[in-house]
């Protein structure tokens, strides 16, 4: 199948790899160009832009940084939603704002193309261990239709949340202010426990063993304990954009969320110190 | 072996059945009497006071609410130390301040009696199903000595943490700051879900079955999400006081805990509003 893939970052580039490696034919748009090399390398097809990625290909996905970028990429005369033929889908995989999700499911409905939101959690090593888990929801024909290609994609798990577009969007924000919480936690008790002389790591053997016996908390403490904030496999800036998400999604539907207020205050104060770069688990260096 | 217990709630009822169960002879005491009965109906002797209990005894484990309690029961005319013979240990198995069990294990040591520090991880039914975690440190010899006494308490795992005898104490803070930070995370995700129109529920049954595959994630999330917080497995009035211990701990060995004065607050608003007899996890509820 030929797939238009735009967005060739640190999780793109595996996820894109592995659409090829399942057998289709991809037509790739980055931004950056050079970074379309790993693909185009192995057959892909680089296109000079986003409208003739969309003139090949009637299956377009998509992961980016922001809801501009995404706006940047659907809208405009050469964003996808000018460009592509009827009946197209754009699987969109970024982490976004649910309404945005939403305003631009709609501008492809009046084109008569579809919109699926399938935002994704996990690293770029688990996109190459094909260990991905992608949340999706919108249209039902068309989710049904798109399943293969999330697992051609290099999903462990698909996770259906039916026929409103913005709901995999919330899910997806649910899950990085949760994984942010346990990083500010992780953070505060591994402070705690070296001032109060208890080893960390001794501790964190022990909790990854009972309680929080789970990768997620074994991976997060020890990057915590041992300070490897980087190479990051999520930046502190993306951080801090994702709890600004969570924030204004929870003042849209009137939530109140101290903890998020929390987590995006820490975040800030990570990324003004000059360490936005940096693994966004350096999160408990800012206490 | 004569074993002595104090303090029959709802947790030390189960660890001293567990004990009795193993084949020891238990000597209980309580404040209120009438819950020395299911043990007392299985052969254990009732002690009217602690210093009659101690004449007994030369191992004594004691579970009680709070640094005040254990103050009480191990010191004056009738406490522990002054009723305890040379050579008995005092296996303190309550949340409490680690400054606490060094100046009490002092007092025994002026005694030449012996303090372990072995505070525990469990909701009364793992005590029951003898999967409980004990964090236990204090004098090397005797902690060698009282580890098969930690199995028969319905230990499925025990973990040392050294001569420190304050250690296991600081352990303990940090696990029950985990689990509140946890708990304020899943309240405030299962309240954005809701508000977004998404099904709090099915959001939960895949992060329990991916990111928080675990059964302390499993068995909060459906809590919340329930609102099943009567019977407490843990009352928010003793979440409040555990959060107070973590930043009196935090003052002590200057560590900023933004996120424990948070969890405070919210236990500190729930017992505010008549909810202390709550679980804990009824903090969802305070925003």
């Amino acid at each position: 199948m030929k797939i238009g893939f735009i967005g060739l970052g640190s999780l793109g580039t595996p996820i894109a790899i592995n659409l090829q490696e399942s057998g289709h034919m991809l037509f790739v748009y980055n931004r950056t160009k050079s970074k379309t090399q790993p693909l185009t390398s192995k057959g892909a097809i680089a296109c000079e832009s986003i409208a003739a990625l969309a003139k090949e290909c009637k299956i377009v996905f998509s992961i980016v940084s922001d809801d501009a970028a995404l706006k940047s990429i659907s809208e405009g005369n050469d964003g996808l939603i000018n460009n592509l033929e009827k009946g197209s889908i754009h699987i969109s995989m970024s982490t976004i704002l649910p309404q945005t999700a939403k305003n631009i499911s709609e501008l492809h409905t009046q084109q008569q193309q579809h919109y699926i939101s399938a935002p994704v959690f996990g690293r770029p090593e688990m996109a190459m261990a094909r260990k991905l888990n992608f949340v999706y929801s919108g249209d039902q024909a068309i989710r049904s239709e798109i399943e293969p290609l999330l697992q051609n994609a290099g999903a462990s798990g698909v996770w259906d949340f039916g026929n409103d577009v913005m709901a995999a969007n919330t899910v997806k924000l649910c899950g990085n202010f949760l994984i942010a919480s346990m990083l500010e936690s992780i953070g505060e008790s591994v402070n705690l426990a070296k001032k109060s002389n208890v080893d960390p790591q001794k501790m964190w053997d022990m909790l990854t063993q009972t309680l929080f016996n789970v990768p997620l908390y074994k991976n997060y403490s020890n990057i915590v304990i041992q300070q490897k904030f980087t190479p990051p496999a999520f930046t502190a800036k993306l951080g801090l954009k994702d709890m600004k998400l969570v924030l204004e999604q929870a003042s849209i539907v009137n939530n109140s969320m101290p903890l998020a207020e929390l987590l995006r205050n820490n975040m800030q104060k990570l990324v003004d110190s000059g360490k936005a770069e940096l693994d966004w688990s350096a999160v408990s260096m800012s206490q």
